[in-house]
């Protein structure tokens, strides 16, 4: 373990706490705290692996909560026998990804068990970031009339680890969203601090998303199906496989609820940032009906959007 | 995926994360921040299990570096079919023992695996304490002169563990000493902030954790095999099977070095508390032979402690 602490993790990381614990300094302002395990499989898909993943999973539900994201931890479950040269590129994946981010890996753990009682490999991580002020992102602000923005297309990510899981090629691939959204985040603050909600479709799409946000709010939302940007590859995989792609898991993608009047250039600012690209209002908030996700179709009909029962895709993250 | 995290987590641990991050109050000064992960099996064994376990773990690791733990995040991965009775056994402990500590658990994360894909249960839990003004935890404090501190008697989660897998019963019982640390390390703090460093001797047990200070410090160890605590049960288990103590995994008890003049004042003040009531000076570090340690054996001899190699007993946390 000593052996294989120092010959990988630290050279990956330069953790600070390889006994113990990481002492870093003082933090000023609220601080937000998130923790997530990730046992997708395969551990390698088209556009990202778990390392990345576990990485910007983190660091993505700190952001919509509104948080810079400042230091992760990391806590590896290792099936004995596991390639190394596996285990080299995925810490190499977060290395690379939590430095483009700006975000330092402090702490880190591994245990390793045996042949059989793992599935390969298993990562935990954890996030510590920093809210500042007049930055109150909450499904209580949110109110009838708020426009409802996605920061990119949808289903990006389960169709592409589902494609890999089950060896079906498409042309072009379909490449998972997975990416950090802390820049993205950082410029919407930018712009105004005045965004209600924010959340990242991940487990149960963006259907579950909007239906937790209708919940907690108290309001119904409706969403228009023509503006959520669905990409060819996706769409054609969901209608062979029979899957919706307002339920398929995203990585890369953020909701966002604001008031009217703040959409268009928040749009616009989003847009201006490579995570961004592809955002637009694709709905608003209204008051009724109530704790309701309706999707206007695309042939005129309103459909409601339940919270997923059961894993449409297991094991996505 | 709700509904398991609306019946069981949320009434174990009134949390704040259940989507995304938890925001806490501003804190203030130095903060720490550690990590682990548990595959301790099996998951019950006498004296604890596998939450009390991964509750304590993290909060002695940022006790031993001087913090004051005060925010848990907890991830389970749970193999499909995993008794649900147990899991509420699980998160009883966790939250008994977190409350008794008067650490909060702020988040956590729940993923299920394919029966197979994981052995039961395993859990994640990353720690966030503060370090206060003047608390400088280090071995590159230590010393020549500085007397070696042990807060109790050695080997007994270990042999806890091995027994209740290996189904041996002894009589009386070898219980895990597994238990929260803040609040002996705070009574220690309050008698003197001039600890050089402190460590809990978890996996590898004591001979590897003075190996690792001596390694750190620059300085040789030497202890005396008559002042290290073991009780009769443990020393039979060994004799037994052929164990040592001194590499057995602990989850109760920690090491300290302070200078001469403070031992024996420190060690007063750390048998008023429960979890320091065996505790005893052990050894002092010495100038020469750098970076090792050495065994004062009870018929006279000396004996080189080295690191573990392996795991004597693997999946012991």
């Amino acid at each position: 373990m000593h052996q294989l602490i120092d010959e990988y993790f630290v050279p990956a990381f330069d953790m600070k706490a390889l006994n113990d614990s990481a002492v870093v300094d003082n933090l000023t302002g609220r601080i937000a705290v998130t923790t997530d395990s990730y046992v997708v499989s395969p551990l390698f898909f088209p556009g990202g692996d778990i390392g990345v993943l576990s990485v910007c999973g983190t660091i993505n539900d700190l952001s919509v909560s509104g948080a810079r994201p400042l230091y992760l931890t990391c806590g590896f479950i290792i099936e004995e026998g596991f390639p190394l040269n596996d285990l080299r590129v995925v810490l190499e994946s977060m290395r690379a990804v939590a430095g483009k981010a700006g975000v330092s890996i402090i702490a880190g753990d591994t245990k390793v068990v045996d042949r059989g009682k793992a599935d390969r490999l298993f990562i935990n991580t954890a996030g510590i970031g920093i809210v500042d002020d007049g930055v109150d992102i909450s499904p209580l602000n949110v109110r009838p009339g708020d426009r409802v923005i996605a920061s990119g297309s949808i289903g990006n990510h389960g169709i592409s680890v589902m494609a890999e899981r089950n060896g079906i090629t498409f042309d072009p691939p379909v490449l998972s969203d997975v990416r950090p959204l802390n820049g993205l985040v950082g410029e919407m603050l930018r712009k105004t601090k005045n965004i209600h909600v924010m959340r990242d479709p991940t487990r149960g799409g963006l259907a579950t998303t909007l239906k937790e946000i209708a919940g907690a709010s108290g309001y119904g939302i409706v969403i228009e199906e023509e503006k959520v940007g669905v990409k060819p590859g996706v769409r054609g995989a969901c209608e062979l496989l029979g899957l919706d792609p307002l339920y398929i898991a995203n990585e890369g993608i953020l909701i966002a609820c604001v008031q009217r009047e703040e959409a268009e250039g928040l749009v616009d600012a989003m847009r201006k940032t490579e995570a961004g690209a592809e955002a637009a209002v694709i709905g608003e908030v209204v008051d009724n009906p109530k704790e309701i996700v309706l999707l206007k179709t695309k042939i005129g009909g309103l459909r409601i959007l339940d919270m997923l029962s059961g894993d449409q895709l297991p094991r996505i993250c």
